[in-house]
This record gives C-alpha cells, sequence and structure tokens, in this order.
C-alpha cells in the first residue's frame, strides 16, 4: 500500500514475515524483549493500546451484569492436581515457587525458607477461583456468580514471541458460575459474542466463530468456543476463547449448591479470556512495510499533530497554532467519544517525527509548518494511504472532516482484511488440493502460503493428528453456522455434517 | 455515632480494633483470606473500590504527563543483587521460582526442570525498571522518562492482615528518571502532593506529609517522604510513599547519559506508590460499629435504591418506581461527575438488604416501599447518621438534594477524621509525658491509646532505636513545614530542628 523509502520495516512482510512482526513491534515503540527470558516490557504506546482494550471490554462485561475481582497470584500444588485432565494441559510448563526467602552465603543471594507445599503461579485460574467459588455457593439464590479478573498470569514458554506467545502476558479471565447447564451455555455463547463484537467493531478484524475439536479444547472444558483471525501471512491466529466447563471443575472443586427442588446439585461453570495476544493480532493483521497501522477505534492517539519548524524563530508561532487547532477538535466526536489528539512537541526535525507516528500507526497525521500558518491550512495524511499522499485542507473544515476520514480508515481497515481473508479461504473437497493449498511452492524460503481451507470433516481424530504430523495444520473451528451443508470428508471418505476450518496458526 | 443493633459489627471498635476490623472487612465484603497463605481474595466490592481509586489516581498521573507501562513479573536474582541496600531491604522475605516444568512423579506432581537462575517475584520494580531505562537512555533528549505501572507485588509476610499486609498485593508504583537532581527531587515533591490531594479530596483522610528518618526509609533511597494518615485506634498508618533515590539505582543499573556538556553522567531517579492498603486505611479510619463507611467520592456506589416487597403483587410496581427513580437521577451531577446509582434487586427481605448496605458503607439509601407509592416519597437514610435516622422526602427533590447530602457527608467524613486526629495529637515535651502517653492504662487487655505525639528530636538514631524497642513507637515522619520551630530533644536533652511526628503504626 504504502511507498517503500529508506524509513520503512525491513524486511518486507513478503520476504520474512516473522521478522517483520519483530521488526514492527519494536518499530512501533509496542513492546521489547526483557532480560527475563520470555517476559517482554510493554512499551508506553503499546500498553496504551491496552489500556483502550480493557476499557472498552470491561464496558462490555460490566454492561451484561459481570463485575472486577482479584484472586491469588499463586495456586497450592494440590489445587492444580484436582482436575485431571486440567493438570494434564496445565502443569506442564509453569512457573514453580519453592521457596519464600533469600539468604546471602559467602557474598551470594541463595533460595531458602523451601515452602511446605511448592506454588504454582498461575497459569489461568479455574482452579484458585473454583475453590474460593465452592466456600460462596451454598443455594440456587447465591447463583449465577459473574465474575472477572484483569490479571496477569504465566506459562513458560520454549519459543516466546512479543505478544503473541510470551512467559508473562496480561489478559482477562471471566469466569461464571450457574444453576443450569442451559444459562452456563448461554452464558458462554454471549461471552464469544462480545469478543466477536469487540474485533470487528474496534479492531476492524473479521473473525470467525467456532468450536474447538477434542484435540484443540481447554484442557478440563466440556466445549471451547473461539474466535479466529487469518493475519497476513495467511495464518490463523486464535483471538480469543470462552469455555463451558460443564460440571467438571465444579465438581474438582467441589461447587455444590441446594437446588430449588431441595437437591444438592454441581455448579455449572463457565470461563472466558482475551490476552494482550490481541495486540500481535492487530499488529500482523493490519500492519504493512511502514510499520503498525491502528484502526481509529482503538487507537491510544488518532490524530497526532505534528509542528514542522525549520526555524527556530518560528517555534513559537507554530505550536500555538498546533495548541489552537487540538483546542478547536475539542469537542469533535467520533463513534460516540472525544477524539483523542495528541501533539507531538518534541524538539527534533518534523521528518522523523512523522516517521514515528507512521511506524506506531496513528491513523491520522496533521502536519503544520510555516507556509500553513498563511494560508490557513494544514497537511492532511491517512496512515491507509501512501505516506506522501497528503490532502491540504483548511483548519475550519478539520472539526468536520476528521469524524468522516477516521470512519472512512476503520471501514477501509475493515474492508481490506475481510478481502485478504476472503482471497485466501478456499472450499477445499480433496486431499490432493488440500495438501497442494498448505504446501509451501519454494523449499528453501518458505513463501506466503495456505490460508483457511473450508473443508469436510468426519470427526476423525486420526485424521486430524494426521494433517496435523504431514502438514502442521489443524482445525482452527468448526465454524457456528445457522444451517450446516452436510458432505463427504476427503480424509476418511465418510460423511461429514458440515465443513471446519483448518489453517496453520500461531 | 450508629445505634447498636443486633446486626452491629462483633466486637466494637473500642472492644477490639483489630478484630473489629477483620470482622468489618468480611461483613462489608470486601476482601476474604484465601486458601494462599497470606493472600487475599479481593471481593467485588472490594475490588470496586480499587478500581475507582484506580481510575482517579491514574487521571491524576497522566494529567502531570506520565504514562503507563508495564514490566516484567519476574527479577533475576542477579538484578536484586546489585544495589547493596536495595538487598537489605528487600531480598530477605520474597517468592522465589526455581523450577518451570512439572511432572509427574508416583502420582505426585514434583517440580522439575530447575532453573540456572531463580528468579523473584517482584517485591518492588527498581532493578528490573531500571536495567529497562539504562537501555533506553542515551542523551539528555531521553529525559524525563516517566512511567508508572499497575501491577501485583509479592512480600512474604509473616504475619498478614487483610489489605494492610498481605503476602500479594495490588499497587502503582511510578519510576521516572531525570537530567538533574532538583528535576528529581521536584517530582519525588510533586507525586507526594498529589497522594496527599488524593487522600484529602476523595478518601476524607487527612494526612501529614513528611520526610521518613534513615532507619525508615526505603532502602537504596536518599529520601523517603510518605503521607501518614491516623487511624480509629490511635495508630499511624504509612498510605503511601515517594522516593527520591539520587544516582543509587542509576549507579547499580547503569543508566547514564550525555549531558548538554558532553559528558557522560548517571540519571536522577524516584519511585512512588500506593497500594491496595488504602482500602484498609480507609476503612479503619472512617468505619463504625455497624461496618464500613464510604466517602461518596470514591464510593463505586454512592445511592442504593432498596426496594422493600412486604407482598409479592406489590413487586412490579415498587421495582418500576424503583428503576424510574433511577432514570430520573441518570443526569444528576455531584462533584462533576454522574451520581452513581444501584438497585438491590435482590429477592431477599429488604431489612436484610438494608443492614448489607450499612455494612457495606454506602453513602446513602432510598428506601422504597408500598406507602411511598402512594405518598411519591422514599426514606433516605445517610450512612454518616445512625441507621434509624431517615427523612422522608419528596422524589421531585431527589434530584437537587442528593448532591447537597452527598457534599455533606464527604465534608462530614473529613471533619469527624479531623477532629479525631487533632484531639489525639499532643505536643510533648518530657520524657515522662512521651512514655505515658504511649504506655496502656490497661495491661492485660491494651485499650486504644496513644496517638501522634509531636516531639522534638536532635536526629539521635540511638534515641529513635530505644522508643521503638521501649514502646514500639517510631518516627512516623519529619513532617514538611514552611517555618519549623527549634527547640531541645527530650531524650538526649540536645538541640532540635523542629518536632517530629511519633506513634504507633501498622
Amino acid at each position: 500500500m504504502s511507498t517503500p523509502s529508506r524509513n520503512a520495516i525491513s524486511p518486507t512482510r513478503h520476504d520474512d514475515f516473522p521478522e517483520w512482526y519483530q521488526q514492527v513491534v519494536r518499530a512501533a515503540e509496542m513492546a521489547e524483549n526483557s532480560e527475563v527470558r520470555g517476559c517482554m516490557v510493554i512499551k508506553p504506546w503499546g500498553y496504551a493500546l491496552w489500556e483502550r482494550m480493557q476499557s472498552i471490554l470491561d464496558g462490555m462485561f460490566k454492561a451484561t451484569g459481570h463485575r472486577n475481582a482479584y484472586f491469588p497470584l499463586f495456586i497450592p500444588l494440590s489445587h492444580l492436581q484436582k482436575e485431571a485432565e486440567h493438570v494434564e494441559g496445565f502443569a506442564k510448563e509453569c512457573a514453580v515457587v519453592t521457596h519464600h526467602r533469600l539468604e546471602m552465603k559467602e557474598g551470594k543471594l541463595v533460595p531458602a525458607g523451601e515452602l511446605t507445599e511448592p506454588l504454582i503461579v498461575r497459569p489461568t485460574s479455574e482452579t484458585i477461583i473454583g475453590s474460593t467459588y465452592a466456600k460462596w455457593v451454598k443455594s440456587y439464590r447465591d447463583l449465577p456468580i459473574l465474575l472477572n479478573q484483569w490479571a496477569n498470569v504465566v506459562r513458560w514458554e520454549m519459543r516466546p514471541r512479543l505478544f503473541l506467545r510470551t512467559a508473562e502476558f496480561l489478559w482477562q479471565e471471566g469466569h461464571t458460575a450457574h444453576e443450569t447447564e442451559q444459562e452456563a451455555i448461554a452464558e458462554t455463547e454471549k461471552m464469544l459474542g462480545i469478543y466477536e463484537t469487540f474485533t470487528r467493531e474496534y479492531l476492524a478484524l473479521p473473525v470467525i466463530c467456532g468450536e474447538k475439536t477434542a484435540s484443540e479444547r481447554f484442557p478440563g472444558a466440556v466445549r471451547t468456543y473461539c474466535i479466529e483471525a487469518m493475519v497476513q501471512d495467511c495464518k490463523a491466529i486464535q483471538a480469543g476463547t470462552s469455555h463451558f466447563l460443564g460440571q467438571n471443575f465444579a465438581k474438582a472443586s467441589d461447587i455444590k449448591f441446594q437446588s430449588r427442588l431441595g437437591t444438592l446439585e454441581h455448579a455449572w461453570t463457565t470461563s472466558w479470556g482475551v490476552s494482550t495476544r490481541l495486540i500481535g493480532t492487530l499488529l500482523m493483521a493490519h500492519g504493512d512495510d511502514d510499520g503498525a497501522i491502528l484502526p481509529p477505534r482503538i487507537a491510544a492517539s488518532q490524530v497526532v499533530i505534528i509542528p514542522f519548524i525549520p526555524k527556530e524563530e518560528q517555534r513559537t508561532a507554530i505550536l500555538e497554532k498546533a495548541e489552537a487547532i487540538a483546542l478547536l477538535l475539542r469537542t469533535t466526536q467520533y463513534a460516540g467519544e472525544a477524539v483523542r489528539i495528541e501533539i507531538d512537541s518534541r524538539d527534533i526535525n518534523g521528518s522523523t517525527k512523522n516517521w514515528d507516528w507512521i511506524k506506531r500507526g496513528a491513523p491520522l497525521r496533521l502536519e503544520i509548518g510555516p507556509r500553513d500558518l498563511e494560508s490557513g491550512t494544514v497537511a492532511l495524511a491517512r496512515r491507509d494511504r501512501a505516506p506522501k499522499e497528503k490532502e491540504s485542507i483548511s483548519i475550519e473544515a478539520l472539526s468536520e472532516r476528521i469524524p468522516e476520514i477516521l470512519a472512512e480508515i476503520q471501514h477501509s481497515l475493515w474492508e481490506r482484511a475481510l478481502i485478504f481473508r476472503t482471497t485466501h479461504t478456499r472450499e477445499i473437497d480433496t486431499k490432493e488440493e488440500f495438501y497442494e493449498f498448505f504446501t509451501p511452492k519454494n523449499k528453501t524460503q518458505p513463501e506466503i502460503h495456505g490460508g483457511f481451507a473450508l473443508t469436510h470433516w468426519n470427526g476423525s481424530a486420526e485424521a486430524e493428528a494426521k494433517l496435523k504430523e504431514d502438514l502442521k495444520v489443524t482445525i482452527r473451528c468448526i465454524p457456528l453456522e445457522e444451517a450446516p451443508k452436510a458432505g463427504t470428508c476427503p480424509f476418511t471418505g465418510e460423511p461429514s455434517r458440515q465443513r471446519v476450518v483448518f489453517g496453520k496458526s500461531y
């Protein structure tokens, strides 16, 4: 989309997508690796994006009757052991606290004060929250419990990647307990719907809502629903999950209640979450060879005013004009909120500032220089267009034009992502075409290939496992469809209820 | 203040203040102990209070040029060791991660995958943030760095107490780096000022701003400023701190920059924080023998509408009226914000609901029953008055009266706390009176005694240590005063620059 320039990201998306991504995260000042293996430092511009996500999602959770609470960071080892499948899935790679003190020995600090029972830094909180709910719930009158927490979690990752897969990450985890199975299923579906709405309306990301197969299910869940996004190397990213846990965790944690009939029943529980992974997804979905591109509705700053000050004596006048423009736009609204404006008043040259904001992905830039002072105009540049494509616009017209242009950008990013996904989604009915679709043409440097294959599948776990082994392709989800059409599974020749979504994934 | 009743907190504040506090935290549904030693579960009503605190403080931080970021939960052991004094202060009791995996051995999960270097769960983040700043800072142009993070921290506590002293707690920690000493000192003082403004305006808590003595200083700091509150057992609570770290941490972490003169200099850094401890302080300062009392400006719900439904057939009409009142008050403002209203529509009797909200400390209750439907009134009850003291008020008058009454409550809590502190603060000039002031009269069950003693002190660390040993009394702070008056230290007979604040503390 953008004209390549000396400031562009190197390599390009096409040349080396994973490396392009690392460079965009760096150039956009979103995050960096820390000295602690697998843990990242989320930088202010990246964290501001997370704060926007938090604020919007939090509002959606509260509007649907949820409240926030906070549960301990540590889980006693014995808790984790209660739900057998959960153990299998989560006990593998996690941070284990074994000591509660350090002592100086021969000039070196060493762990001391060994714990009787080791503590696990939460990889997710079903077990610790479950044991709390067990204390809170006595009667059906205590249900539902609809809580969420914003927290950090830790899963020891062998191959960390900023935002997408880090040892520590930030997320929200909703945990609810219900009187009936239907209510719990309805909750699971409702929260999936909220995630879909959020990614569509704010992140301009089309996602497929579906259910995971048994092999990809959350350990201990009865059903795992997910939203699956496609990014620009045609891979899938699981951007959010919502789990119907049945009575599994309620039984493990002993969440029992007296029913309306006077019987003692186990509660039905759910859990659902999205994480800082959404930031990585966003960057991979919308970024270009110049850097990040943030959809206006999620960008922390939507409009950045960039003063160009060629001569020192013009500084005051230009900065004052920038302030005046920001003031003028104070009451301007876009999508029901005040337009978020920032002035980059750093004492560096205008072109460098301009490129910084291109890389950071600010939706709109307003460049103002000495000539604009005379003409009463600014140069307006959209991040979804080439960097040099600028429109001179009168300052009076800004308050009307800015909301229109922000809406256009939001829409154009959505359209672009949707077209990309459509272009790389294919209904495939034969095994040969399937293998061909997912096989890179160039073996030394695998180019971008594949996408979503909509293919029939008869439910065979063996077929699923073989595709994973042969092609690293998994079933991303069984899409939730109104009227699924039956067909034949090309891998087994057996009848299939519906097409499922296959893809390679992060 | 309130009439004792069968629903009151037992014991009373006077009979057993620490136990009263535990019971208030429980009855107000603020938090509870978890199964993980020293870690608490913050319940929705307690967490909503924290969310209010976060939102207000975050706004104040951003208005003064700070931005949020996020740094790793874990600190490599070697980092902690860099600043010698810091090690002394913080390496003692902390959670140590030594393994990154669990393995099933003979049916039991055991730690596996020992780390080459143990990781410490952050007790505070100076060291890990310092090592990051060292990478970011090259020139004076990169300064100041003004960042804050909202995070959880862990300090292994031997005697945990909900909110006041827990192994894990939530806080914000600001970390800034500056070009000059003066700038860093100004930042330290500015943030202390923000904490004082916040506690005064929102928490209705008078605090003393001052500097800690060397023995109470943050490990590694050059100066530690604090705000000290007095709670109802006359003890002090350190409610917030702001540290001028000089170049100590910059030297330990190697934060160096090229100065305007071209020389290589170490940065000057600060750190400052408040935590969930503020919730405990608030409860201890304002609560009464009926439960919590929340100042309106901080309460998550300021007005709770409590439907009294004696007969089932009246339910719809009464609930509809409650909704209508909430709607009527939608545009009502208090202190620049929409009044926060909640309807308690739980299907339990009105009196129980009423007592729940008394215990939770909601500033205003509006009871509505069948008789009110006819008369167009509600019964208004203020949490700063006795539970049975109610005012019948016409629904039309509510939108005018509610903001007035909320302002009155906010003011009355402030006045009450200020009078309490004044009553229990004494200028003491002799050793005898000092010892008498801080010695309980009744040895078997120590009653509430003491308070703040404003006494001269010549700076002697020995005198300070002796008072701590004899009376468990410490110097809470050396107050920041415009024109301190000199005098004589009663413990050493030496000249003293000013009176300092002595007290027992949590």
